[in-house]
């Protein structure tokens, strides 16, 4: 039994309440138990220099805390005048992954911003801020595609990701603060719709871990980007049927979108 | 007739939710019109180096806007690695505005911290984090009251804020964002409850204005700031029963607050 | 009686020397009282970013204060690695000052930088600043007038500031810094030569203040700039007589200048 | 057959160099194919504020290239004023390896610092920085033991790394810099010397990738360390012999060393 | 003949106004031809960790210049954010030099500011900086004789610093701008009253110098050091008295000062 | 007798490692006793904007030293997120020195960046780099030589640097750490092969020094680089017979190189 009442193998109320901010291409307000993100998605019609010219546009992320999300007040990075480590990993992460699933070639030259701002954090915000800013991307995209800037959703799969983690011995799925902050070995695991393995980080700075103790982790995982995934086929509707099991980088489906 | 239809002296649709942020002492969601700011107050038990020793507490403000909160994607500050002029200067006068109406004696040495972050931006941003900050204020020092940390509410007077200007000729009450960015004088007005003037920040850089006009923005500036503190007043309840008309630093009611 | 014997409205000794720096285009040594300050006026044949190819000429600021201006020694902010709070308000009203009487269009596309560096503080640097460089500005135009680069003076009216507080409950004008750190409330107000307001900051973090007190301060501030406008007057000579009482972006006089 | 004449399951060839910086508690110089890493160890005797007064210690890691380690010339982080997010999460995973196999309870309240400097870099740079500080790790605290600072070795498992991916469709061990530009799939994978999981970071950016295909990348990951700590065993001597099978954090033979 | 008709051996024209700035211990406005610094001595009763408890104290410098001390506007340092290489180098070079006629014992517990803002920049303006700043630094010390804080003039000789260098291939004392951007070999002197060399400091990036020519640049120097010694002396009227041809840290005169 | 035994006059052992970073267009691992420093020279095929459109080259350098350098931990100058006084100091010197026997013309619109890299200090670092980092250039310019970028080597001189300084009152030559940390006098002297002064800085901050000290100073310094400057000519084989004797800018031998 967990701190919360939950089964091991239980995520947390998921809740992703679409278009929060009315000035983004891409919004999403991401819940997950208490942990609470604003994830947008801006379109910049130009890409970074070293993309120039190259026909390929570019998707990249930024992630911040508002300095309340966390149980005692944290300094705004603004006001230290630097971006701290945690802050980069996680933004490279969310980048990496959000890229994973997006054709740069399909998007053209421009550069898909997402911006994932934890409103309130209770663990896994990380994770939640990648299944968020998937959403709120493929609205952005699917954006493009209705005003005729793009022909077709350059998107090759769904994409969602979780926590996982050893407590007290037992291998959880999703876990909250409260878990986190005692867990012997932590992962995050960044999926495809189709099951396939983005990015898988785990740690066990605490406790090194084996290789069962891995299998079931990855098992947990699966099962519980499965949910998520089939939570934002559901909100993003007639979007959601032009991804799909498609090659990678080849979205068959997508090609019918707009013909 | 008004680009969104109201009067010249019509405030938008004003909406706080308060607690808004499970962490912070206290915190509002303030909405007016489409202008959105989460506003939430924390309580740190120490003060900076000028004070200690002092007895005194201190009360500090800070600003921030999502990078979507804006018709454009707007750099993060921390990105740039510097806090910007506007910002600045915004969040001194959230700062210096709340220090007038909260003792410091009576807060003793600890310090407020107000944070004010726009989710999302349609003009008067600034005046919105004022009379939202006050609110979790109250709401942080009302709770060191019920906690016994303090033996009454170390708050003087009610305080809101509005901005006034000149549009097309006509002096109008709480400008949108359309409005704003085509004023010919813009002025920023924070009051008190009592109907003193804590802040008048007024700027002709397009134009500069008469006498006149300054008696009849402030005439507005006042109608506004009336209503509001009517909001907030409803909104704290039994707190508000104990801030009101009495001298500047001589909280009669306060006193009896836990007698 | 105040401190140092003056009359409430009754502004310090004014001491302007122009051309005080060789290699600026306009520069004045702006004394009053014993606050000093070298205000330069640069011309930059570019404009920035947001301006180029619009025929928009920019008007901008710095503010700055040599480490010892003060009574004991302030850290530099080129040591610090950023810009203060207060620098930046300060530098901000400087340039938005300027820029209400002074054409963008008609400036064309150059860039007029304003240096206002303080050698001695005793109050009121801020609208020393801003009515010294309105002096080193007309002869940096001037200049460009002269030489043909121009083919009149962008320049639409005079302007001055002056600081106005209540000092021991008395209102009065142009505070030295003995009164400034006791006043109840202070404010800067920026005017032109025909009477209008360009800027008015007022502040009563420590005390709110009443509308007949905001009366009473906003007279002494007209009578102090009118008399900071008449030795503006005095030292411009020829090139005063073609600023003058025109409208607001319509210098009839500016227009005979050179024809 | 891969670029370098290798077997998918083959090292580059490694060599050691210990002592190779004089003022340094603890040094080697790590060279594996033509990436070559500096990696120091230092001893300081403080902890940081979050520590003082806890009994116990920290373990903290550096990470930088020389502008010329790459094939063409990198700008310093000091140059650019900030580290860069590449930097800090490589930083970061070799704090939280080496921390997993040094017990901070017995370390007392002292500070090891491990810098990794990349003189030359040819893919594999993090992992290799692993490999080498834990080396310089290893001295630096054995010093501390025959000085008598310490009376047991605070290391309870050897700790090695490795780079494995799927380059043009085969997974393969320890890529060089022609490899690793062109893999689907990359991962780093730190283990401890009794076969453990400490770290295992995978990421698919160009090609999410199968249960099957992580399956075979650890098992060469495996194969790499065992090698890699067999190396390490051999450089450390007498210390080696003290680090071993135990349980983490209760090491047995430790204890004997120098009762 | 030189540019500006002075033979190769002639200073520029010296002013040297005490007391120019009101708040600062010392002060002095220092001109050699067109260049101008405003140099103040603050002290501080407190010294830098390092020094803390030793009994000793410490002078440091800081050296800046006006945006339009040059001929086209430089961008002040504080808004890039960071003290430049030259800045550096210049006051370090001032630092040092003061400090080898101060007596660091003799100072006691206590840190000497020396600020040397040029105002306008003609040439030589980190010779005329030492020069002005060793005039502040007695007039600040003899303060604190006289107020007894100190028993006698910890200043163990006069110092004085200029410029010299080849221009048009002829050795010329005191480089005005003119000459200094066109000059082959450029030298900086610094001298103590007693005709001692504290620092050398030639360059010949355009072309290296012989030793004979290095020989004639160190005469010339001398001649001009002289001189600048001779106005210190003047102006500091009953404290030069105290400082003299006594040996390095025997200051026999300054034992008598207050005896 | 010397801390190490050396006479006066003598040089600490001398060893470069020529080609010791494969990816640089020259290198050298740098010894002069226990100091040891990697210089590397690349070429960059664009200057710096000032140099634009002109034709001529420039050459710049970056010094910078391990943490572990020296005896105690360095912080990283990233780290502290700005370059310290120090480092400018000594970057601009070496960039200053190497300029002086580099014709920009002849080099061409590219840019010849030095790297110094100190692995271990122990005294005379700036001058093992100056020494080292013209190794390292001339390798990589003649690179360009040979593969006809260039049609002949654009070096007028060779380039050597050595320490000196007064130790217990006598005059040495190539100080190590010990020694320079008590020298009364410390002086760096860059020379030409043909026996020019490049630069001379020597401060006497704890002792002021006399024309003749600084005679026998130079004295040393000119026996210690003409040692120098044979190691660096046997080291640079062929190349090294096209420097030479010849007047700077007109290097005759030179316009034999590939003719």
């Amino acid at each position: 039994m967990r701190v919360d009442g939950r089964k091991a193998n239980e995520l947390r109320e998921v809740e992703m309440i679409p278009n929060f901010i009315k000035h983004a291409e891409g919004s999403v307000y991401m819940c997950i138990g208490e942990t609470k993100v604003i994830c947008t998605a801006s379109v910049e019609e130009r890409v970074p220099p070293f993309l120039r010219g190259s026909g390929k546009g570019w998707v990249t992320a930024e992630y911040s805390m508002l300095p309340r999300a966390t149980q005692t007040r944290t300094i705004r990075e603004s006001s230290k005048g630097k971006v701290g480590g945690r802050t980069m990993e996680i933004q490279r992460l969310i980048g990496r992954s959000l890229r994973s699933v997006i054709s740069l070639e399909r998007l053209g030259e421009r550069t898909l911003w997402l911006d994932c701002d934890v409103i309130q954090a209770d663990g896994g915000t990380r994770t939640a801020s990648i299944t968020g800013a998937y959403v709120a991307a493929v609205q952005a995209l699917w954006g493009l595609v209705q005003n005729k800037s793009l022909s077709r959703l350059p998107i090759t799969d769904f994409l969602a990701a979780t926590s996982v983690g050893i407590v007290d011995g037992v291998p959880c799925l999703d876990l909250c603060y409260q878990e986190d902050s005692k867990a012997q070995v932590d992962m995050n695991v960044v999926m495809t719709g189709t099951g396939k393995y983005v990015e898988v980080q785990g740690t066990g700075e605490e406790s090194p871990f084996s290789a069962d103790e891995l299998t079931q982790l990855l098992a947990l995982a699966k099962e519980g980007t499965i949910q998520l995934v089939e939570k934002q086929r559901e909100l993003l509707g007639e979007a959601a049927a032009l991804i799909g099991g498609q090659e990678h980088g080849v979205n068959k489906k997508g090609n019918l979108a707009v013909e």
